[in-house]
């Protein structure tokens, strides 16, 4: 909660649910990692959160982008980023949005297989592209699986098949998953980049570009790594596996420029203690489907501060206002409450500035979309 | 597939991905079952598709509505249906919305604990009440856990008390969980709600109606009972409960009205055999923030039609096209598809006219809601 936040509630009453949102943090956010990472440029995960504002600020920061879809790439534009800071960065791409991107100015491009240079080859001929590879997502808190990344040992045969198709071989990629909590897993990661650099060396090619993703971690409810202890063991790895061939570092922060930016105002709908439950339940007027989608497997715990804080915490299950069994946000997590929480009183999430709004249902149950402010 | 879609596919080439709702055919099921359910008042559960025309029809053909919030009854009435057709089932409800829904002539509410009773007694004085009790959803492909109902033994404490505050006690309700695939699930919670009526008989209440929820399972891909064998076991089940003091019977049909009606057509984006996979990867323009959300967990199983079928089947993951690891449809349903499909093709999802495009995110990664197409 900060001074804006507070201010505009006061002022303004908003209708709940709703997401806040304070850009001077944002902005705060972006220079404290850009000072603590100095040796990378930083490509903000847009999906982390697209919202102009949001885009704006860190255009006027200086920051570069990562779009997820030719949507994207359009609020980058719109939101004044120049063409050259914006890199393709999904994997999995039309060949029509390629080529649509190609004709907006977009030059770099990730991808992880054969079919998809193929396709690059044809709609961005001659395009910078970056082969992205499967590194182990184990300790991520939303881990990425075995959806992304080709195995370490194609991607050099992938990045002479690129500049044998006139396109140029830029470098490699990698994620480590989101909210990773095991440092160790970007040094594991990092080693095999380095090994792709030295092979492709050996080949005649010189990759210049290192993109290590994001993933490093915020502090919701659960205990996490601090974020300068992360950056550390990153920079690390890197001197311990680059030495003095350090290539170009692109980062993909996403949710730590964003997350602790924002908060979901909420209010309780219903709050009931059941016959022969040791648990009470508590509805709100928001839940998995209104943008608080990271709550599925109880993922991402956020902070809850409500309005009776002080009273008598109790066993509580918290759930949404839909009539969708899958709608319980925490259950096992083992939040405890105050019983005296009821109607009307309001709940927060605290740190809920990424992957909320944009992940809201279109209105599911007849609840529409999270209400956004920036201030 | 229907002709109209099949129709309207050639002349328009929708782009993907896209939901093709056939009107004749949810037209269609709601004559088949309210021909098989003669003695119930057919209410549907507008949640599994609020699209306007599909609203429409079924004002048309006689049914009664089952909302979920005031947007769902504001939706209903839009399309022409009288408020005395409406029900307000979700039980939970802010008390402005009661108020809202009472001025707008609804006078069917659902509750299931006394802090929904006080509100309802204050925003909607001697308004009809049902009583919500938790029934077992074992046997249920989607189940709604224990978020709804209260003790089966402290309804009749409940219903004395709505009367007690003004409010009409009209009835006991139950919900065995979608996609209820075991037969003797409504056996047992009919059984439970005939006590209540019993207990409440002493009591000196005459109850009207029982509301016998939703839950009759449509066949996607995987085997379930047929929709006549639900219904005869329903009607056996009323009959043994009841005997001949049968109440009025609501029922809430939501998915085997619209499921059957729907298709969403979507692209493969791409398809490739990673080194040392023994499955392909497809990557299709939808994905589980597109539309398919019921895919968590690969609780329903989609028939999938595909442009290669006839191709030689290979064991395939298939995924959607976000940047998020947890964007992914099917990895352990195992299914097989022609390994002949590569990017372009087009994928059918079978049976998807329900719980759908509803579900859909405002724009997860750029990607928009699923467009709509009523025919």
């Amino acid at each position: 909660m900060t001074p804006k936040m507070e201010e505009f509630i006061a002022r303004f009453r908003p209708e709940t649910p709703c997401l806040l949102f304070d850009l001077d943090l944002l902005a705060d956010n972006y220079r404290r990692l850009a000072a603590a990472l100095p040796m990378a440029e930083i490509y903000y995960a847009v999906k982390a959160n697209p919202a102009a504002p949001v885009l704006q600020t860190l255009a006027t920061l200086g920051s570069n982008f990562d779009a997820a879809s030719l949507a994207e790439i359009d609020r980058c534009l719109a939101a004044g980023a120049d063409a050259s800071r914006i890199a393709f960065g999904n994997t999995i791409k039309k060949q029509s949005d390629i080529a649509a991107a190609f004709a907006l100015g977009i030059r770099v491009f990730t991808f992880d297989c054969a079919e998809e240079l193929e396709k690059l080859a044809i709609a961005a001929p001659g395009a910078s592209v970056i082969c992205r590879i499967f590194v182990d997502n184990d300790g991520a808190r939303w881990p990425l699986g075995a959806k992304f990344g080709c195995a370490a040992g194609a991607a050099s045969d992938l990045l002479v098949k690129a500049q044998g198709s006139g396109l140029a071989p830029l470098g490699v990629a990698f994620h480590v998953g989101s909210q990773q909590t095991d440092l160790a897993s970007w040094d594991m990661a990092i080693g095999q980049a380095a090994m792709i650099f030295t092979e492709l060396r050996e080949r005649g090619i010189e990759l210049a570009t290192l993109n290590i993703g994001g993933g490093v971690p915020v502090a919701y409810a659960q205990e996490v790594p601090e974020e300068a202890a992360a950056i550390t063991a990153i920079q690390q790895s890197l001197a311990r596996h680059f030495g003095n061939r350090m290539p170009a570092i692109m980062a993909e922060p996403g949710r730590c420029l964003a997350a602790t930016a924002g908060m979901v105002r909420s209010e309780v709908v219903l709050a009931t203690q059941r016959d022969g439950q040791d648990v009470r339940w508590v509805y709100l007027d928001i839940g998995k489907f209104g943008g608080l989608a990271e709550t599925i497997d109880e993922a991402i715990q956020y902070p809850i501060v409500t309005e009776r804080d002080g009273g008598n915490p109790v066993p509580t299950v918290l759930a949404g206002p839909t009539c969708d069994g899958a709608d319980v946000l925490y259950q096992i997590a083992g939040y405890q409450l105050p019983a005296e929480l009821g109607a009307g009183d309001w709940v927060e999430f605290r740190h809920a500035g990424a992957y909320t709004a944009s992940y809201s249902s279109v209105g599911f149950n007849g609840f529409g979309p999270l209400k956004e402010y920036y201030l």
